[in-house]
């Protein structure tokens, strides 16, 4: 059953192998939720309302209560219930559910986990509802997001670890010349995980966020134990439900995937980090716990993707209304709560250069708060673009950021559409000293973005260059049509570890990364110690062990 | 100049790609030296007695002192001082020469490694007698493991560095359809080091076990600073004064490698570990320091090999006298000084069936012993096989090691042929009992082998299995013709990840592995955290950092 899998899915899998090899555009998950169909739509809607006010179904072991508290940032409890597990009940069943796993060998367990993936999908649009209700992602963005782009980022997982275990044959014949006649080895190399992983999953991007690490694992014969948010439970209690059932048609133990939900402590995370038997673990979300986890979880290998400050230098454009449209899209998109989103806006006082003449710093603010109010007229439009903020807390740091400095443009709560109490908020634009101290006295995170000016534009790639390497960036905008500013920008790109996004102006924006040919991350500053997906990111779940024993006859 | 030594070495480094891809047996370094001719041993003999009695000339910034003390193992004083600098002084001229070597790109890097590992092969018997005047080697296995197969490690390293960084396009162009048509981007794709390494080399192996580090720094574009055990300084002084020069012939700043000799206060490794430039450490050497840098050095990635206990099971054969010839060699080469030499020994009192019948436990203890005896008969082979102990400390070991149960064959100082005063010894076998609490408390090394009884051949793989989950392994030697022994040994290996040497009976030994086929230490044991050459290990010294803006036109 199982190895047949591989050679199902095997067309598939080696476009996805062809697209990481070329980073080329490529996805088999289209974003567009309305190409699906009204009754794909009607049941998926349906299968997402039949979760709500129940107890979610999970056969693991350990289990010692029910828990879950998760309140849809449009306005309603889901009351959707999970078993409480012991997290040395799961470990225990995760390490005795691994070597069938990792004798079945590499072929075998990417074939069960492109069935999971596709599995996956199809359970689409109850996924997106789950992202939806748990992250405050629009629907259309919860599909393309927290669907499509993570069941990319998953099989981008996939192809990743195959090719580095393939690396490597898995026989060699080794002859070497000696005086009494040539010596003949067989050598057998065999890939050994790691052992089991932990994958702490964050608020605002439970699926994109965790599913490299996830699929790194199990491909690589790790098992692996989920800690979702309490937040943001149900998108990834969804996934380990699809991929348990597909591990046991395939004749796998399911314990290779389990939900470990948080209990009335809060604590589980710190706990099951520590326990010796973890040895990979990946982590989404602030920086402190970050941090946390990589001082103390000495035994276990840590990935972790932080907080980060994320900063666009404006210097001349060939298309001032592009790099306005672009920009006020980049940060209305999910009311700023992805990691790569712009939170500072660098423009010099010497003005922007554009083919209509020097706009100054000052008109700049101005037309760029303008330019938010236009994007976000149209109500359904600010709605699926914004999302809601995926909590109540988030508006404490909106208050701050407005004591910060004049605001150009205020945030408002706006009316939904739909849901007459969601919480839908337009960005805040902020004009601040970026030699003020206060600025950076807390995570940036949310709708909310600062504008600073600079002497010069050089001054605003310092001022940028030491904000990423002080606080961390995952993506750095700059918009110059200046060859020399453009080399200094990508000077800077190099240095800090911080992927250069130039002038853009289309459709294309910062605060998002496409599987197979970007890479999220680096780990050369502070907001992140790894990348979806590097080598690096997959060679470190696996060992190659050896046998060698002289050739027979 | 620079581009034309990779297009020049070109042919060679195919091949080095070609073998690290199919793991065959290849080397472009004759490992015998007598091959080279009498002039050229001569010559090599000069150039190293040029080096006794006199300063080491590098021109190295921030001079503070000279020291140097090293005493050769055949009894004398080498007498050689060298500049004594200090760290922040070559850390800084470090970063400073790191960018026009970054920016050079992966073709330029190599062609220059490539040139210095061929003009360290052209020094190769001044490097051999350096490093038998400091490690006890004897000269020819000096040349073959000190310079060879070093050497070899090295250019593994390159390969491996190579192919990672070319696993992805420098540009890439990625074109998304879209309603309004498809939009294309260009990405730039560069790999960016992580930054200055600092590699930490031991008294016995000190060019084998940091070539791979060196070089896999160098080739991703990583300054290196080696800090030389003090007691073996001369072989990585040379190898640090030829790269200089090379690097300076092809126009890069010679600081990109630099040698940190210790002062008096013998503290030189631990402070340069934690500065914070330090951003990667490739260590070798004890378990207690190894420990202390990865909990201490939180700002580096650190690859450590420690120490090890390798068990040798023996259960049955085919070839009792290849058996015996085997383990011998094994325990006697280079006096049991390498990481991988065998240890342990364990035997069941069920006996070792052998196709003459069963030998019994304690005959096999007594035909061990006597086999040594053989062996070393002849006082020049004897001199060449064992070379000498490093450090006359390794006799305090000999000593403990005599009192921790019954010795079938004592250490015995024998008359090196050619050097009087030289400390050649015989190697140790002591029968203990495994469940001694004794027999561990200090790790084992050189010139010591124990042997132990268990009841059955699978409690000798499990008394195995824990010794080498507690203590770390490199190597596992198993002798057994029985597939059901076989399958359990290979089934421990994968568990604790040690590589198993199954019925080695002719010239290849478990204490050596093979560059381009052989990978040495695995990371899933206290034995070592990473592997030579994995993908991990040359992955994680440098991030591709991207750029991406619109296709133009």
């Amino acid at each position: 059953m199982s190895n047949s899998l591989f050679d199902q899915h095997l067309p598939l899998f080696r476009q996805a192998l062809a697209a990481v090899e070329n980073r080329v555009y490529w996805t088999p998950f289209p974003e567009n939720p309305a190409a699906l169909g009204e009754e794909k739509l009607t049941e998926g809607k349906a299968a997402f309302e039949a979760y709500r006010d129940a107890s979610f179904y999970l056969d693991q072991p350990g289990v010692v209560g029910r828990n879950g508290g998760e309140v849809s940032p449009y306005g309603f409890p889901l009351n959707v219930s999970y078993p409480v597990c012991n997290p040395d009940a799961l470990i225990l069943a995760a390490r005795g559910a691994m070597w069938p796993w990792v004798k079945a060998g590499p072929e075998t367990r990417i074939g069960v986990c492109l069935e999971i993936l596709l599995r996956l999908q199809a359970h689409g649009v109850e996924m997106a509802y789950a992202a939806m209700h748990t992250t405050g992602q629009s629907f259309p963005f919860a599909y393309q997001y927290s669907v499509a782009q993570a069941l990319d980022r998953g099989l981008e997982a996939l192809a990743c670890s195959y090719r580095e275990m393939k690396q490597v044959p898995f026989r060699a014949s080794w002859t070497r010349p000696e005086k009494s006649g040539p010596v003949t080895m067989d050598k057998v190399f065999t890939p050994v995980p790691r052992g089991v992983g932990l994958v702490i999953a964050c608020s605002t991007s439970p699926t994109w966020s965790a599913f490299s690490g996830i699929f790194a694992n199990l491909a690589t014969g790790n098992p692996v134990i989920i800690k979702p948010h309490p937040e943001a439970i149900l998108p990834l209690a969804l996934t380990v439900a699809v991929a348990r059932n597909i591990l046991k048609e395939a004749g796998f133990d399911p314990n290779l995937i389990s939900l470990l939900v948080d209990d009335e402590t809060g604590a589980v995370a710190r706990i099951a980090a520590l326990k010796p038997e973890i040895h990979l673990i990946d982590y989404t979300g602030g920086m402190s716990q970050g941090r946390w986890l990589e001082e103390n979880a000495h035994q276990a290998v840590v990935f972790a993707q932080r907080s980060s400050c994320n900063c666009v230098v404006v210097d001349s454009t060939d298309d001032y209304k592009g790099l306005l449209r672009n920009l006020v899209l980049s940060l209305s998109l999910y009311a700023g709560q992805l990691g790569a989103a712009p939170r500072l806006i660098l423009v010099s006082r010497e003005g922007l250069r554009t083919p209509e003449g020097v706009v100054s710093a000052e008109d700049f603010g101005r037309d760029l708060a303008q330019a938010i109010g236009l994007l976000l007229e149209d109500g359904e439009r600010a709605a699926e673009l914004l999302g809601c903020l995926h909590a109540e807390r988030l508006l404490e740091g909106l208050e701050d950021a407005r004591n910060k400095g004049e605001v150009l443009r205020d945030a408002a709560l706006l009316e939904h559409p739909h849901w007459p109490t969601a919480r839908l908020y337009s960005p805040l634009l902020v004009k601040v000293d970026v030699r003020d101290e206060r600025v950076f006295d807390r995570e940036i995170f949310g709708p909310i973005c600062f504008l600073a000016e600079t002497a010069t534009t050089a001054e605003a790639l310092a001022v940028a260059e030491r904000i990423m390497e002080t606080h961390g960036a995952l993506a750095l905008g700059v918009h110059s049509a200046n060859p020399h500013v453009q080399e200094m920008a990508a000077e800077v790109s190099l240095r800090e570890g911080v992927p250069l996004h130039l002038n853009l102006t289309g459709s294309v924006v910062m605060n998002l990364s496409a599987a197979y040919a970007d890479f999220y991350g680096t780990g050369t500053n502070p907001a992140a110690n790894c990348s979806f997906t590097d080598s690096a990111f997959v060679s470190r779940r696996f060992f190659l062990i050896q046998t060698q024993q002289p050739a027979l006859g």
